[in-house]
């Protein structure tokens, strides 16, 4: 039994509709013409918070009773979806607990505690956190939202789906990078349920590329190192929930280089004046470097920025490394 | 006798439509907590080449007759008016030769190059230019599209406030830089006529005020010194046909400082996840740096971004710069 169907989907999008944004699909001309697609961009990264996360984390707290809510939420990660979870339990007047490796990152300390949050340092391994998480959980009776695995979540990144073929109803192609898989599967859901014609790919880095791995061996399957300059997806194993859904409605894996991912996040910058991190340009890269291209020609193509959170002094460095190559 | 009525605006509008992207209109939940005004962005930055130059440059050349097309185009800027021109023409299959600076940067030379445009360059002064595309218009009779001081290009440009209003009908502020005030003009017909009630401000840098002097002298008054990192405004005088537009619609004009524009880029770029050079970012500095508020307080606020064509070591410089003190 899949842990969502359309109908969840489409429930998600009814709830979150007045606090999510509906983020623009942007046509980029330049990357039409020099990869023979036409090239539609789904700008999350305009997305509150700065990323898709804030669609599922949305649909979990707006879910909760008030007698839940007044018990907060809490979460074990610091990145995109802590920010999602803060700022969504925030609005709705919900403590909420992040738990954070020690030695995080102070910019994401300061955008989490910007959001009212509690931030408690744990640990540095994602089970430590998820531990803890799981003890206040017990002790406080504090909601736990998983970043992927959790069928609200997925549900509610799948409204970004639901955006793109409401947008552009003769699409081909739709991208979305994968890590945990909360993405991917509610977006696959959205749009093959809906228009079974277009085809749904999830992109990963060649350093990262579990979820492809797992797709392949027709199983999960856990990788024992991660190295990506892509952050957001350093996962080691698709979800439980995810990928099961993942077997039935992706029609393929697709991988890219680290080299390619900051390419891609490059050229989105100059050529579309819009910022990504590394992850976020992660399927735009699919596009660019030519590896799309091995699977399908021509058509629509939409490809997801999941978000656009990196740090200035990061971006700098990332400009000037690969600007030594143009 | 004024340049432009409404009427043209109406009419450039219905002329371009087909060719010109219509940008969004993103609001900054951020720029909206921190500033006490509803802050909304109307993102020409994400217009075709870059800027909103390309929709008085559309306006202008979609008016040619077939038989002036075929002379083909001449302008004197190497800048975003040259990108424009070079890309409209190109789209009509009309010549286009843009006369350049000697020693002009050679990424703003290979950016209008890749629009199949020719490259003359001729002296360093922008009267040598001037003079060398005024030639090419009498010995082969191609048509000079001034970068503001045209009726069609002026109406072009105010096509983004028919925008503005169509979208944000209760608005209760438009903000937009000032050089030439092709910009302005045309925005403040639009927006003026019809709906009186929003207010119109011109925002400039402290070190070239050239517009907000003129407005206060009652007359067009030239600086003769022009100091600010805000490249696209780097203007001594005001246009002779926009000013008289200025006079008439503006309500008043703002001074930004450097500091405040290279802050507000770094904001937009972090916060929103999208790219400005610093004259897209002058308006939002009005509202962050808290001048706007002197004026008038509360209400939606619109900031149009008008470009973001930055080279990405400029930017990358321009980051670790802002940086230093955040």
């Amino acid at each position: 039994m899949l842990a969502i169907t359309i109908k969840d989907v489409l429930e998600a999008q009814e709830r979150i509709s007045r606090v999510v944004k509906r983020t623009p699909l942007l046509r980029s001309s330049t990357f039409s013409e020099w990869s023979g697609f036409e090239v539609f961009l789904k700008a999350e990264n305009l997305q509150k918070t700065g990323s898709f996360k804030f669609r599922g984390a949305s649909n979990k707290v707006m879910s909760l009773s008030p007698e839940e809510g007044r018990k907060g939420v809490v979460t074990g990660s610091s990145g995109n979806h802590g920010q999602a979870v803060a700022c969504v339990a925030a609005r709705f007047g919900y403590g909420a607990t992040v738990v954070m490796p020690e030695g995080g990152s102070p910019a994401k300390a300061a955008s989490i505690k910007g959001y009212d949050a509690n931030l408690i340092y744990c640990g540095t391994t994602s089970q430590e956190r998820l531990a803890f998480a799981e003890k206040l959980r017990k002790d406080r009776g504090a909601v736990f939202i998983h970043p992927y695995d959790d069928p609200l979540v997925m549900a509610g990144q799948g409204t970004a789906g639901l955006e793109i073929i409401e947008d552009l109803e003769d699409a081909s192609v739709v991208l979305a990078p994968t890590g945990g898989c909360g993405l991917i599967s509610g977006i696959a859901v959205a749009v093959k349920e809906k228009k079974p014609g277009i085809k749904v790919f999830g992109v990963e880095p060649a350093g990262s590329n579990s979820t492809g791995l797992s797709y392949r061996n027709g199983r999960r399957t856990a990788l024992d190192k991660i190295e990506t300059v892509a952050d957001g997806i350093r996962t080691t194993i698709p979800g439980e929930l995810t990928f099961p859904l993942v077997q039935k409605y992706v029609d393929g894996m697709i991988e890219v280089t680290d080299g390619e991912i900051l390419y891609a996040q490059r050229m989105l910058l100059e050529r579309c004046k819009l910022l990504a991190e590394p992850t976020g340009a992660v399927a735009l890269a699919a596009i660019l470097s030519g590896a799309l291209a091995r699977f399908t020609k021509g058509g629509k193509v939409v490809a997801l920025l999941s978000g656009g959170n990196v740090a200035m002094p990061q971006l700098a460095e990332y400009l000037l490394r690969t600007g030594q190559n143009a």
